[in-house]
């Protein structure tokens, strides 16, 4: 017979805790374990913030963006002091605090929901498209940085976007972020598409 | 003015998961942003069994490993057919489950609780050793592996524990885990020291 080598509650933290990306059994049985060794307020406070998530994050309906269930736009989108005639493409919610640390973008942001993947049954229809051409003629728009990952699918999302934008007949600038060598990245560690996109687009010094 | 990035309720579970050890800001956003993308029942389900942990687990009296509130002593050690003659010693209680998936060693366990470091401030005095020693004379031990992990403060531990217990007139056979390579490892990777380990303690053919 097996001994139960675990108190069921403190099995069903690392169940749970299992469920999250990139998370291993011996991963949750750490911090589970962490848990327990540390304060009781810790657990019932981060109890208590996962719990009220849902009921308290919404998305803007027109940037897509996460913000409180207060709200009824994004606060960003709804500071004056953002240009909303440039709008940034971008596939996740969080691909906006990304861009807002370098503290060098003052437009506002449009969030697809992801990128096309047949792969994953995610055509142009699973996104936010249909609204983002919708606001290029309410906001007149005039330029658009699409920012979707580089990798296949956010390759695939830009170039159905700038087909999708450029047969509007608005006159908007479409652009999308530089390609190149990471900072602080040596030329003989760069991949080869890396660097075939750093010679492209290489700057007249 | 900055505008607020995210809604404060995630930026709240981000903050209670950057606790968690090893988990940087990037990780709990990654966390968060996926349980707000999950159904809101598996963040109900989390929050829940967090909330419960520290109320529902309790330390063993006896060996000091995490048992179920309910329960009187750890059910390992209360079941007749473990060994109660033969106690491994380990630092934490989930060095047990790691013993226990060997499937291989039938005898009970002694939870130190840490092991002494003199830069953390913890002397043998904060260790479950006291509780130890007279367990080995009231359990009539006849074997005590010193199964402490493979740092300094595991092997300080450990050889306090042999002065300890062989400065008792109990008749104790005193054990250490072996140390040398480990499977899959090839042998240019091995360090220094697993190396001489294992010339040490190698094993006649």
């Amino acid at each position: 017979m097996a001994s139960r080598l675990l108190p069921p509650a403190l099995e069903k933290v690392i169940e749970e805790l299992g469920r999250l990306p990139g998370v291993g059994a011996r991963t949750a049985e750490r911090y589970a374990y962490f848990l327990l060794k540390s304060d009781q307020h810790l657990s019932t406070k981060l109890a208590a913030a996962i719990d009220k998530l849902h009921s308290s994050v919404k998305t803007c309906p027109v940037t897509f963006a996460l913000i409180d269930s207060s709200d009824d736009v994004s606060p960003l989108y709804a500071d004056s002091s953002r240009n909303k005639r440039l709008v940034a493409v971008v596939e996740e919610p969080l691909d906006i605090i990304a861009i807002e640390r370098t503290g060098q973008y003052h437009g506002t942001y449009h969030v697809l929901g992801g990128a096309i993947s047949p792969i994953d049954n995610i055509g142009p229809e699973q996104l936010h498209i249909p609204e983002l051409l919708k606001r290029l003629e309410s906001d007149n728009v005039e330029e658009v940085i699409i920012a979707t990952n580089a990798s296949v699918e956010g390759e695939s999302t830009a170039l159905y976007l700038q087909r999708q934008i450029s047969s509007t007949d608005l006159d908007i600038k479409l652009s999308r972020l530089a390609r190149g060598i990471p900072v602080g990245v040596d030329l003989e560690y760069a991949d080869q598409i890396t660097l075939t996109h750093a010679l492209e687009g290489r700057r007249t010094l």
